[in-house]
């Protein structure tokens, strides 16, 4: 590799602003300000051989077992919340949806689509972010781009993360797979993230109390995964919220979920914000919390290991999967009765993730 | 696979109307109309059955030898141009920085992130012009992501596409590998991508001359490998153009490059163009060209390799790598002088791809 740091380095007309500079359209226009913010920025904030490399794309060993491939794009608005920021998201939720399938993640890109006039210390402070996310998750950002669009054509910032992993042999997770008996767990408690954009948004007040979420679940995964490795379903309820991806579960799995509103963890100021706001917490978007669907008999040893995890301290027995044609999921309320979680209908809250 | 189409059809409320309707801010909020969207239009044109399983995520055999990964965000405007789209763009683009590693691409991903209002009609266009760019690259699109932002945020449509694909053993292909006597050669006639986006934004009546090059190139790479396997570097000259990929190689070989003016193959419309709009080709982006460097004694049979395909017809000798410790890519003109051709500045042209 012989990539010449200081060749490139001085043939920058001047150094880029950081503290008071803003993106400008040549940054993203393929000439020297765009090498030079891809070098002073995300080069040094994701170091590493293959990224430095400056090749239009990442070269590595492919793993062993099979390997797994997701993509998200993030569009959240405002960009920085209590417990984070569309950086750390970006790395976590791409990370999570490889992780659902048991897999280890192993790399990700990261495409960023700039609105003309965005400040490049709020652009700084996001890799940043999504450096010290990479880091603490163990995986490396290996390859990028950047395109910059007019003022008024974006929205400040949207981040587009691809994460490749790979699955051991012999783990077999996928939606399709719960069988009436299986037992439904969740990692934690449930509308964190949402909540706290929503309060954000609306300028509730109540946004001290509550704080996003947003984690890397791949480790809590690994530990369940070597408890259990008869696991049959994992999803991280995100978009829609937990009523939407069981939902989803019922109908690819063709049978029927019925859940017991007692034993869902809701933190006491997301209660009390759905309760006031209208919304219903099984709705709400989370992102660092996870769904498991396992064998009857593997539930308590499940449970237990996710209870030892940091990130599964509140985890808890929700439900149980049954037979149903109809594919519904329903819940036995808290006042004893019974009702259907549908599927949402429109969006709850836009701009989630 | 127990993916119940039918359960989900049935489960919605209307049919979407491809031919009046639009975006909405509930096609990206994870519940009915989302999944709505993404199963009549997205799983339906890229049909694939590690897209249909809806799962968040691909799961495929890792591929022999060692493999790349490459993204890309997509901003282009016009959304549709002679020649090609930003779906078709979006397809190709990524397949070609794959394939500029020496790589066969294999899978991609798709991220869309759609502006609130969006016309469905040219989303359908859009989607159905990448299935049939996939298609015909012989490669899947195996799992993407939809988001929607509100009107004013955003530009009709901005797609990133990631792609992983495998390099065989044996291939060493990297911008840092020219060396002093390797030959410069490019595959086709340049600047018709950036002249035609061009044209069309300013209205100047010149487009029904000259359409996009846009073009998958792995095939014409995989039959240059076969050919040549001891090609150094592959390049292709998209944002920039010739001249920003010429510098950057020089750069991270730490050679000099000599090019002759009168070896760049131009159509004469884009080269009047160029004069009219006082614009120079050698800047101007490319879609469907790349640039290939190898050792003097198999330049002549990789020309000839490349002209017997039908994207590389126009395929030229155009220079030579020298050696220079400042790394200048330098021209002899047309009138038989001597120039420097620098990195560009700013931008040329924002928004070509």
């Amino acid at each position: 590799m012989t990539f010449n740091k200081q060749a490139i380095r001085s043939s920058y007309v001047r150094p880029i602003d950081f503290k008071r500079g803003r993106v400008e359209m040549s940054h993203g226009g393929g000439g020297r300000a765009m090498t030079q913010l891809i070098e002073t920025l995300f080069v040094s904030a994701f170091d590493n051989a293959m990224l430095s490399a400056l090749n239009d794309q990442a070269c590595f060993s492919p793993p062993t077992g099979r390997m797994v491939m997701s993509t998200d794009g993030y569009v959240i608005s405002p960009l920085f919340f209590p417990g984070g920021d569309i950086g750390c998201l970006a790395v976590h939720g791409t990370l999570n949806d490889i992780a659902m399938a048991g897999a280890k993640p192993l790399y990700l890109s990261a495409g960023f689509i700039l609105e003309e006039g965005f400040p490049l210390a709020d652009l700084k402070r996001i890799v940043a972010s999504m450096a010290a996310a990479a880091q603490a998750a163990g995986i490396q950002i290996v390859t990028g781009d950047t395109k910059v669009v007019e003022r008024g054509k974006g929205d400040g910032i949207f981040i587009t993360t691809t994460g490749v992993g790979s699955v051991p042999d012999g783990i077999e997770i996928a939606a399709d797979r719960a069988r009436p008996g299986d037992r439904v767990l969740v990692s934690g408690t449930l509308g964190d993230h949402g909540i706290t954009i929503l309060s954000l948004r609306e300028n509730l007040g109540f946004h001290t109390e509550i704080e996003s979420d947003t984690a890397a679940l791949h480790d809590l995964v690994a530990n369940m995964i070597a408890a259990v490795p008869a696991i049959k379903v994992l999803r991280d309820p995100t978009r829609g919220g937990l009523a939407t991806i069981l939902n989803e579960i019922a109908l690819q799995s063709a049978v029927g979920i019925a859940i017991d509103e007692h034993q869902l963890p809701i933190r006491e100021p997301v209660r009390a914000a759905c309760e006031f706001l209208g919304f219903d917490p099984l709705y709400i978007a989370n992102e660092g919390k996870l769904v498991a669907i396992c064998p009857p008999e593997d539930a308590d040893r499940l449970l237990e290991t996710m209870r030892a995890h940091p990130l599964g301290q509140a985890a808890a027995i929700i439900g149980e999967v049954i037979e149903d044609p109809q594919c519904f999921v329903q819940m036995e309320t808290a006042f004893g009765g019974r009702r259907i979680v549908d599927w949402l209908s429109g969006e709850q809250l836009p701009r989630i993730c």
